[in-house]
Formats: structure tokens, sequence, C-alpha cells
């Protein structure tokens, strides 16, 4: 693997390697009526059909395919209750390499389960602040990598394709929306997007609850924040990653934040005008669009990063309970 | 326009034609749970992804772009409440033709006004049996081609290369499921799989409550059901159309009917594990192979024909309270 920086070569070099069962995922032009199909300026780069349902299968599959003998013998350990999880996962078997995934005791059944069933060891521990040493102690018992995704440099770079994917999909593209946790996955595609394409607007996207990579971005250095409360499960950072962060610096025109709502009406334009379904972080960058926080004459691009929502999640987005 | 017969050389030719707006839509893996992604056996043609969400699409554009100056200028008239409107009143405009849509004075305000959004004009008659009079006195008072969708030999013809496609996208195919209502578009795909590849199992499906065309498959002859019920308001033709009931007759290998509680089970599976929302019409095909009434070893694609479902009947099947 790479040392710690991301350029544009790591990017295209990482690219070039991509192969199935990662997937170029489509591009899906969204109307917010009928009145408006043809005439559309938001699309949605779509990794919510990506394998596992999340862009994350792009890092799990890059890092794997970047070991040695050696380190596929090994296997990888990290902590996710997420999509990082399912990917990694997933990854795993299909590249022959041992997975551990770490999760806290709360962590719900059934992604517990879907984890398993994709093939990874799960190892529970007893709360949130228990993950990383207990992903030490795994990597040390069973003689495995211990995965750091907020800091690693090959996780931004492993997502980054997207950026590429959309520059060759939507030649035309003039803003790019993408959502925020930790930042890697805004850090790689803003160097795919920026290094190629300066004239390129590309917009951070968190929600209003969830919102410590734009008070990070105020502030000029990483910050924490106490309170997170969002339906966008998937975009749970309390701090962004001191790496990504530099990018986003360097790269970003602007970090927006959206309400709960907005994720919630983002979440049900989706559904019923492009007939597939995101999860709320998975909605959160096209509802900056949606609900008129960015030109909404320029042709946009929001990542949909993913679409592994739990069904009574979904029932109450729709009920019009959610986001209210 | 060609006459009365669906050959492989007007299949392919108007295959030839296609152009965007249609899209080539994706096929798209069914795992049944996380255990089975990557080992997937039923793929789904996602013509939910078409255009105005449905393949009627395919067969509007193909009809206009057929049309001399004369034709196109006189525009084209039919009956529909469904999807054929919403396609036909989007590609009038692209194409530069007037459309004229009619439908019965029940017909659930939405579906009417998106049609109107899309561009047609729409005409509301009295009751369903007013339908074909009101369409021929429109023909008759504005110059336009009364179109009878079911007898028509250019809707299967112009729905056919959906059969071309599958044969493109996944030449492994062992067995096509297509959903059936008045036979047109298994008809389109019969001709064009068949005549290619006749050791491709072709199968019908259709609801048990909307068992139309399986009755006269059983009859062998057109017969004529007095009750539907089925939430898959797509496939609610009282009978098959006598022209493409001939095609079904010579190509496919059988038809099958699936429970309502199956078709609500595939639109929720779909969700959940394609993250895309087919309606129960576009649903029905898969239902066959989730509910076990083909052999699961065998490659199949199913059609996903449609995705316009009404947000209330959405609620209904997630909330497991319709189909049951």
């Amino acid at each position: 693997m790479s040392g710690g920086e991301i350029t544009l070569d790591k990017v295209v070099d990482a690219y070039e390697r991509m192969a199935p069962p990662v997937r170029v995922t489509p591009i899906l032009p969204v109307a917010r009526s009928s009145a408006e199909v043809g005439r559309e300026r938001l699309f949605l780069k779509a990794e919510h059909l990506q394998v596992t349902g999340s862009y994350k299968a792009r890092a799990a599959f890059h890092i794997l395919r970047s070991f040695d003998d050696e380190g596929r013998r090994r296997g990888i350990v990290m902590s996710s209750s997420g999509n990082f999880a399912q990917a990694f996962a997933y990854a795993g078997p299909v590249v022959g390499s041992p997975v551990a995934i770490v999760m806290p005791g709360y962590t719900a059944d059934v992604k517990v389960q879907s984890t398993r069933d994709y093939g990874a060891q799960v190892v529970i521990c007893p709360t949130f602040a228990d993950r990383d040493p207990t992903v030490e102690r795994v990597a040390e018992e069973q003689g495995m990598l211990a995965l750091h995704s907020f800091e690693h440099p090959e996780v931004p770079i492993g997502h980054s394709g997207i950026g590429l994917e959309i520059l060759e999909q939507v030649p035309d593209v003039e803003t790019v929306l993408i959502p925020i946790s930790s930042g890697g996955l805004a850090a790689g595609i803003a160097v795919a997007i920026k290094e190629n394409r300066p004239d390129v607007e590309v917009l951070g996207v968190q929600p209003e609850g969830g919102n410590a990579a734009y008070l990070s971005w105020q502030a000029g250095e990483v910050r924490t924040i106490e309170n997170w409360h969002s339906m966008a499960d998937a975009l749970s950072g309390r701090r962004p990653g001191e790496l990504p962060f530099r990018y986003l610096q360097r790269y970003l025109d602007d970090i927006l934040l959206v309400s709960e709502e907005a994720i919630a009406e983002s979440v049900r334009t989706i559904l019923f005008r492009t007939k597939t379904l995101a999860e709320p972080g998975g909605a959160t960058a096209a509802a900056a669009f949606l609900d008129g926080q960015v030109d909404n004459s320029r042709v946009t691009v929001a990542i949909a990063s993913g679409g592994n929502i739990q069904p009574s999640v979904l029932d109450m987005i729709l009920a019009g309970t959610a986001g209210g």
C-alpha cells in the first residue's frame, strides 16, 4: 500500500485496478415531477446500487486486493456496524482473506446477522468506547491487520473512482454534492474531480444534527461534536478524520447543512421519481439540491452513497413521521 | 408501419432505430439474503428504471417515430389510465406529435395530473365502457390516429428489444419470466428470444386474481374474465389481445400464476435487496421465482416492467397489510 498522501496518480492507479464484483454504477436523472422528465438538472451517482448496497465496497476491495500473499492470509479487522462492515464482510471471502468486524453489543441483530451471512467473523464488544481496543486485541490474537478507516489513505483512494466515473459519465457536470461523515468519501472524490476539472464546484453536505465536518470547516481544524442526532445513521462520525479533513480544506468549495425533513423528503422523491431506494445518509447530498440550497440551474451530480435502510425507518419516512 | 405479423426481422429493425431518451435498462442481480450476494440466479431486467417508469416508453417512441410528417402532425389518441398514458404523454412532445389520452372519470387525480404534466391532452369519459367510443370520437374530431393497443402489432414489436437486450446482457440466461396483461409485452419478448435462442425457456406470469391469459392458454382460445382483483393494477387486462395471444401460444413454454402475498413479498424483496422500487405488476414475474414456482438453479431473468406505484399502496405492502 502507498504512503500518506492522496494524489491523482494514486487515484487513477487504484481505479485502473478496479474489477468486478465492484460495479461502475449508473447515473440516474431525478425529475421533481413528471413535467420535468427529460429536463432534469439533478443526477444521482447511484452508489446505492453498488454491490453490498453502498460505495464502501470500493475501498474494501481496493484494500484487500492491495495485499500481498502474506497480508491476504492474515486478513483484516475493523470496527463498523454499518456499510463498511457489510462491504468488508462480503469482500473477504471473495478475495480469500479472513475478515473480522467489531461491533458494540447494542448493534441491531439484523446488522450482526447480515454481516455474518456475508461471511465475516463478528466480534461483539461491550460499548462504543471499547471498539478500538477490541480491534487491537483481535489484530494481535489473530495476526490480522487493524484497519482504522478514518485515517487510512487507501480508504479515500479506494472510493475516489466515483469522481473519475462522474467526469466520464456526465462531462457537462457543474456541481458535485457529497455526503460527509469522516470525510473519506468526499476527500477521495474531491481529489479526483478538482485535479482534473478545477472548474467543477464540489460541495460537502451534512445533516444539521451531525455537523462535525461543517463545524471543523468553519473553525479551520478538526472539531468533535458531543451530540449527534439524525436519521442518517451512515453519517454518524462525531468528527472528521485528520487525514481526509486536510483534503476537504484544500479542495471543497463549501459544506452545507440539511434538515431532517429535507432528508426524509429526499428519500421520498428519490424513491418515487427514480424508483430507487436511498437510505437517509444516501439521500443527504441530493437533499441540498431538492431543498433549494444550491443553484438548481447547474448540472448537479449528488452521490447517493447507500441504500441499506431498515424497513421500520422507511415506514416512518413514507408515513411522514420521520424528519418532521 | 408494417402489417400484421411480428417477425424477428421487424424486431431487429425496430431495435436498431431505438434512441434516447429510451434507455438500455440495466440487469440487477436479486439476492434473497446477504449470504447469496455474488451467487444470484435471479436477475431483473430493470424496465422500472426505463424513462417514465415503465417499458411502455419503448412502444410509445417506436410508434410515434414510425410516423411520416403527416402522421406526426396529426398525432395519436388512445385510452389508458396507467403506464401507457404516461409513456405516450411524455413521448408526444419529445417527438413533436400531439397526444390525447382517454381516461375514465374515476381515474385517480394523481394519474390525470401526471399525464397532463408530461404534456398530453387528457379527455375524461364517463365509464370504462365509454373508452373506445371516446377514442374514436376524438380521433375523428381532431384528425388523430386511434391506437388500439391490444391488437396493434407495433406495440409488441416496440417492446421486443427487451428480449434482444437480455440475450446480449445475460448470455447464459436459461429462463425468462414475463408478466402478462394483454400479452403484448410477452409476445414481443418471446419472438425476440425464441427466434434467436429456442433453448431458453420463456414463461408468462399472471396474478391469480387476473388470470385471463392463463385461462385462455388452458382453453386454447382467448377467454374474458368477469372478475379481476389484484394489487397489480398494471396487469388489469380482462382478456389477452387476439394478436399477441397467437404468439403466446406459439412461443411460450407455460403461464404461471402467483398469489397476492407472493407479489407483495416480491415488491419487498426487490426493494430491500436491489434498492429499486417495482410496482406490484412489475414485481409479478420475479414473484414466480421468489415463491418457488420455477427451478431456482437456472439463470433466470424476470422482467421488472414498471415502478409507478402509488405511495399509499407501497405503505400497505411495507406494513404487510396488502396481499395477506
